[in-house]
C-alpha cells in the first residue's frame, strides 16, 4: 500500500506551562531544566558532572573579556618565563657529556638564544600587527600559504602544545620533588595528578582575566629577579655559596665539538617556547590591542633575556652541574640562600609558574582544534563547547595524551624536550614565513621591511628547527620526525571522510528524495504470539502490504502451537517458519533477510522489532534481548530499515 | 492518514540455493552456514569459539545413551568414592583440637558413618525404583512436597553442587601439591585452572558413556584397595611404616566433649556427599534400568564403606595427625610404600577422581538448573542448549561461582567443608521426607515398609543436618543459613517477574489489538535538511499525518537556514525550533516528547529517527551519534515507538 505525504495539521504544540519559553509559533527556548537528563542515570552521571565543574552555563553568557597589559603578561608569558625553570639545565646537561671544560660555552649559547628570541620577537610584532584577530600559526599559515602547510604547522603545534603540558608539568614536579626529596619516588602520580586538577580547572572554565593567574607569575618573577641580585652581589663582593655545591663533573662522555655546541643551543632553545602565545592572544588585550600586545611582548622578552642569562651566568660561577635528584634552579636558590624560607618560596613559586605554563596550552590547544575541527579536519566533536563553554574534548584529549606522555617518559624533563622544540621551530617558521608571504603577495605599505624581518626571522628559525631536529634525532627528535607526516595524514583522511559524507548527503533544491516504504518489503520475527508481538505485527500491516512473519523454531513443537495460534487469531500475515537446528536464534533470521537481497535490489527491507522493555535493568537479566541483539546485528546491513516497537513492563 | 491491515500478498520467498533446505512452503530448515554469523566481529568471535569447544551440534545429535553398570560406577560414584580422600583428614582435623586422646574416637565415627550411608543407600534403593526417570532431589520433592519445599531442595543443591567442585577440586590440589610440594604457593592458580578445565571440557560436551571415565575411578578404587591390603598387611606383621610420620599432637585447643565428637561426625559426613548420584542418573543405565541402577548403588556404598573404615583405621593406627602442607592420605600412602613410583600413582589416581568428582557436578548441576529455569525460577537462559547440546549458561555459571569460591576459601578444603555437609543433608533428607510422604499419600503396594525405610530415613538424615548446622555453625554454616532464604526468594522474584510479565503478555483469543499508529503523533528530529533526513521526513510522513519535525538549534543562524531549506524543497510538514541555550542536543528533545504526555495519553508518540551509518566502525569516532544517543534516552519512555531508518554511508 502506497503511503503519500500528507498536508500538515496543526501542530500538537507544547503547553504553556511547560519547559520551554515560547518565543513565537514553532520556536521555542529551552530552560535549563529541559537541557538536562531528567531520570535515572544519566540524571545521576549529570549531577556528578555538575559537582565536579559546575552549573551549565547558557551559549549567552561565553564572555569577551579584555584585559590589561600587567595581567595579559602573567597570563600570556607564564609559560615562556616559566621556560627558565629547566632550560639552563638542559644546556648544561648536553655540555657535560663533554667533560668540565665545554661548560664554557654555557654563556655563549644562552646568549645566543637570547639574540634569536629578539629575532623571532621582532618578527611575531608583525604577526601581531597585521592579524590583531589572532595570529595563531594555524590560521596565519592557512591564511597564505594555503592548506597542506596550515595542516603541518597545526599538527607540530598540536604536539607543541602536548609537549608544553607534559614538559612543565614534569618540571613542576621536579622542582616540587627537588624540595621534598621524600616525595621524589612519586614524582610520576605529583605531574599525573597536577594534569588531572589543570583538566579539572579547564573544565570548568578559565576566565583569562583571573587576577589568580598574575600572583604566582609575580612572585616568580619577582623571587628570580632577587636570586639573581642577591646572587651577583654575592658574586661581586666575593662571597662564596651560602650552601656549598659539591658537584663533580662526570668523566666525558664525547669530545667537545660544534655538534655538542648546537646540540646544547638546541637544547636551550626550548626557553622560547611559548613566545607566539601574546600573538594568539591579541584579541583578549584592551584597546588599542595591537600597539598593547606589541609592548607585552616586548616586556616578556626582555624579563626572558634577563632571567635566562642572569640564571646561567650564576649557575656557571657556582659551578653547578646538572644532578640527579634536584635541579640546577634549585641548586642555585640553594647556593644564593641556603635552606630557608626563600628557598622553599623559590621553588613554590617554580612549581605554580609552571602549572600555569601548562594552563596556557589548554587555553590554546583546546581553541586550535576547535579552528581545525570547524575545517572538517578533526571530528565535529573538537567544536563543541561543553557545559561550561570550554571546548571540553580538546581539553580533555590534551590531558590524557599530555598525561599518557608523562607515565611513558616517567616524568622527565630531560627525555621529553627533544621532542619539544622540534615541533616550536617548526611552527615559528611557518608563522614567520607566512607573513613573509603576505608581504610578497599582499605589496602593502612598508612592505618591504616586513618582508625582510619576517623573511630572516623564517629563515633563522628554520635552520634552528633543523638543527634541532639533526642534533636531537636520536635522542628522541626522530618520534617527531615519524609522528608529523602521520598526523597530517589522519586529519586529511577526516576531512575526506566528512567531505564524502557531504557529497552523499546534499540534495539538489527541490529533489524529491524516493519514498523508502512505498513498496517496502517487512519482515516482523516472532517468537511467540502475545500481546506485545500482535502490536508489532499489527504496525507492519500498517507500514507495507508485504508482511511476512518469520519464526525460528529450536523445539519441534512450537511451529504447530503458533500456526494454530495463527488461525485462532485469523491473523492475515504470511507465516515462514525457519527451523533451527542448531538453536541458533539470530543468524537463521540474518540468513532470511539477506535472501530478500535489500543489498542489491532498490526495495528495502523493513524490519520490525517486538522488544519488551522491563521496568528496571536488572531485569533485563532475565530476557535473552532477542531484539536487541537482533538490532545489533542490522545495523550494519544495507538498506535494512529497523523499526523497534517497544513494550513497557510494567 | 489512518493505515490498515492489508490482505497478505505472496511472500517473497527465498531462492531455492539460498540457506535453508525447505521442507514445505513457508517452512524453512537453515543450514548450519545459515545458524553462524557470517561477517564482522560477531563471526570472528564465533570461529574463536568453535576453535575452544568445537563444531555446533544439531539439536537431533542429543545421544541417550545407555551404559552398563560397571561404566555407571565409575561415571556416577567417582564424586561419593573421591570424598575418602578428605573425609578421613577432617574428622581427625576436628579431633585433635581436643587432645592426642581423643583420637580414639576416630574410627567410631567412621563406623557410625558407614552405618548413616547403609541408611541412606536403602532410602534411595527405594527412590530409584519409584523414579526410573530419574529421581533428582528438586523433581521428588516438587512431586510430593510441592514448590516451596522444593525450592528449598533446590537451593540447597545448589549450594551442594557448587561446594562439590570446589572442595573437590580443591582437595585435588591438595593431592598433587602434597606429593609435589614446590607448587605449594601456587595452589590457588592450580585449582582454579582445574576448574577452568573441567569446565571447557564441559563447553564442549562430555558423553556419560565416554569410557575415559572408568579408567581413574577404576584405577583410584584398585590402588587404594591395594594400600588397604598392603597396609593391613604391615599391621598385621607387625612391621612399622616404611616412611616415619612423626607428627606430634599440637596441644589441646578445648576439651573433649560429646560436641567435639559430633562435630567430628559432622565432618566426617562429607564422606557421604554424592551418594544421590546413581538415583539422579537412573535413565542413563541399561534396562532393567532399577535392576542395575540398585546394585550398582550397593556396590558403591560397599566400596565407599571399606575405604573410608580402611583409611581411617590405619591412619590411627600409624598415628597419621593432619598436617599443614600434606594430607593425611599422602602421609598413609608414605607410611605404606614410602616414596616411590606407587605413591606417586596413587596421588595421580586421587588428584583425578577429585577431578571427575568435580565433573559429576557439572553433569548435575546444569540438568538441575534447567529444570528450575523451565519451571521460571532462574532465568531462561539455563534452559537453552549450547552449541554443543550442554545447558552452556549453567556450566558456565557453575564453574565461575566455584572458582570464585575457591579463591575467597584459599583453596582450603577445611574452610570450605563446613559449607558443605549442611546443603548435602537438608537435600537428603527433602529426598527422603518427599519419598515418605509419597508412600503416605498414595498407598501403593508395600506403601508400610516403604514409609517406615524412608520417614527413618528423613528423620536420621534430618538430625544430621541438624547436628551439622549446629555443630559447624560458627566455622561457616551459618553462611549458608543466610544465603539459602535468599536465594529462595530470589528464585520467588523470577518466577513473579515472568508471571507478571506472562499476564501481560496474554491475550484472549481473537481480540484484536488495538492500532498503535492510527493516530500516532510522529516526531522527527531534524539537524540539517540533507539526504538522510529527507527520506526520513519521507518515511515519518508515510507513518502519519501528524509529523513534527523538531530543530535543535545550538547557533544563532541554523534556524533561519533551516526554514529557507524547508521552503526550498516545498515540504509540507510542520517545523518547531527548540532554541537550546545550554547547546544540549538530546534533554531538549526529550522535553519535547515529554510535552506530547505519551505517558498519560492514549495516542502513542513515535519519534523517527535518521541514523548515519559509517562503513567503517572507526568513523563512528567522526560522528556525535544523535540517533543513537536518543534511542538510549528514549529506551525507558513509555508508549513511544522508537524508529530507526539507517543511512549508509559508502
Amino acid at each position: 500500500m502506497p503511503v503519500h505525504p500528507m498536508p500538515p495539521t496543526p501542530p500538537t504544540g507544547p503547553r504553556a506551562d511547560g519547559p520551554f519559553r515560547t518565543n513565537a509559533l514553532g520556536h521555542l527556548v529551552a530552560t535549563r531544566a529541559a537541557s538536562m537528563p531528567q531520570r535515572g542515570v544519566a540524571k545521576a552521571a549529570h549531577a556528578v558532572k555538575q559537582r565536579l565543574i559546575g552549573e551549565p552555563l547558557a551559549t549567552g553568557e561565553l564572555a569577551h573579556e579584555r584585559i590589561p597589559k600587567w595581567k595579559a603578561l602573567a597570563v600570556f608569558a607564564s609559560d615562556a618565563l616559566s621556560s627558565v625553570a629547566y632550560a639552563t639545565e638542559e644546556v648544561l646537561l648536553v655540555l657535560v657529556a663533554a667533560g668540565a671544560a665545554a661548560l664554557v660555552w654555557g654563556l655563549p649559547v644562552a646568549l645566543a638564544i637570547v639574540a634569536l628570541m629578539v629575532m623571532v620577537v621582532y618578527s611575531y610584532r608583525q604577526t601581531i600587527l597585521k592579524y590583531p584577530q589572532g595570529g595563531g600559526t594555524y590560521l596565519v599559515t592557512k591564511d597564505n600559504w594555503g592548506t597542506g602547510p596550515a595542516l603541518v604547522a597545526g599538527s607540530s603545534l598540536m604536539i607543541d602544545y602536548v609537549l608544553t603540558v607534559a614538559v612543565s608539568i614534569s618540571a613542576g614536579a621536579a622542582a616540587v620533588t627537588s624540595a621534598l626529596p621524600a616525595l621524589a619516588p612519586y614524582t610520576v602520580a605529583v605531574a599525573v595528578s597536577a594534569i588531572a586538577l589543570v583538566t579539572l580547572v579547564n573544565l570548568r572554565g578559565v576566565r583569562e582575566s583571573a587576577s589568580i593567574f598574575a600572583i604566582p607569575t609575580y612572585v616568580f618573577i619577582v623571587s628570580m629577579l632577587t636570586l639573581l641580585a642577591i646572587g651577583t652581589w654575592r658574586v661581586l663582593t666575593g662571597m662564596g655559596p651560602v650552601e656549598a655545591v659539591a658537584s663533580v663533573a662526570p668523566p666525558a662522555l664525547e669530545q667537545l665539538g660544534i655538534f655538542v655546541v648546537l646540540r646544547a643551543f638546541a637544547s636551550g632553545c626550548t626557553a622560547m617556547t611559548g613566545t607566539e602565545a601574546i600573538a594568539d592572544g591579541v584579541p583578549a588585550f584592551q584597546a588599542p590591542q595591537p600597539k598593547n600586545a606589541v609592548t607585552t611582548l616586548w616586556c616578556m622578552a626582555a624579563l626572558l633575556g634577563t632571567l635566562f642569562v642572569g640564571i646561567t651566568a650564576l649557575s656557571m660561577h657556582f659551578h653547578i652541574l646538572p644532578q640527579h635528584g634536584e635541579t640546577v634552579l634549585s641548586q642555585l636558590a640553594r647556593a644564593v640562600f641556603g635552606y630557608g624560607p626563600f628557598y622553599y618560596l623559590i621553588q613554590a613559586a617554580t612549581a605554580l609558574v609552571l602549572i600555569l605554563a601548562a594552563n596556557t596550552a589548554f587555553a590554546d590547544f583546546p581553541r586550535l582544534t576547535s579552528f581545525m575541527a570547524q575545517d572538517k579536519f578533526l571530528p565535529r566533536q573538537f567544536v563543541f563547547r561543553g557545559d561550561r563553554l570550554g571546548f571540553s574534548v580538546g581539553i580533555l584529549f590534551l590531558g590524557g595524551v599530555a598525561a599518557a606522555l608523562v607515565v611513558a617518559f616517567g616524568a622527565s624533563v630531560h627525555h621529553l624536550v627533544p621532542l619539544y622544540a622540534v615541533g616550536v621551530f617548526m611552527s615559528f617558521t611557518f608563522s614567520q614565513s607566512a607573513m613573509a608571504r603576505r608581504w610578497w603577495t599582499r605589496r602593502e605599505s612598508g612592505w618591504q621591511r616586513g618582508l625582510a624581518i619576517n623573511g630572516f626571522g623564517a629563515t633563522i628559525t628554520g635552520i634552528v628547527a633543523l638543527v634541532v631536529m639533526t642534533t636531537k634525532f636520536t635522542h628522541g627528535a626522530w618520534m617527531v620526525v615519524v609522528l608529523l607526516p602521520l598526523m597530517v595524514l589522519l586529519l586529511l583522511g577526516i576531512a575526506r571522510h566528512y567531505d564524502a559524507v557531504a557529497t552523499q548527503l546534499a540534495v539538489p533544491p527541490r529533489e524529491v528524495a524516493p519514498l523508502p516504504l512505498e513498496r517496502a518489503r517487512v519482515v516482523v520475527p516472532v517468537g511467540d504470539l502475545n500481546r506485545a508481538s500482535l502490536r508489532t505485527l499489527r504496525f507492519a500491516m500498517g507500514l507495507s502490504g508485504d508482511v511476512t512473519a518469520v519464526h525460528v523454531a529450536t523445539d519441534a513443537e512450537s511451529p504447530a502451537r503458533l500456526r494454530a495460534q495463527w488461525a485462532a487469531h485469523g491473523l492475515q500475515v504470511n507465516l515462514v517458519v525457519v527451523e533451527s537446528p542448531y538453536r541458533a536464534l539470530v543468524a537463521p533470521v540474518l540468513a532470511y533477510v539477506d535472501t530478500l537481497e535489500p543489498e542489491r535490489q532498490p526495495v528495502p527491507v523493513t524490519v520490525v522489532l517486538s522488544e519488551l522493555v522491563p521496568r528496571h535493568w536488572h531485569e533485563f537479566l532475565l530476557h535473552n534481548r532477542m531484539a536487541f541483539r537482533l538490532k545489533l546485528a542490522l545495523l550494519f546491513r544495507k538498506n535494512v530499515t529497523v523499526v523497534d516497537v517497544p513494550f513497557h513492563l510494567a
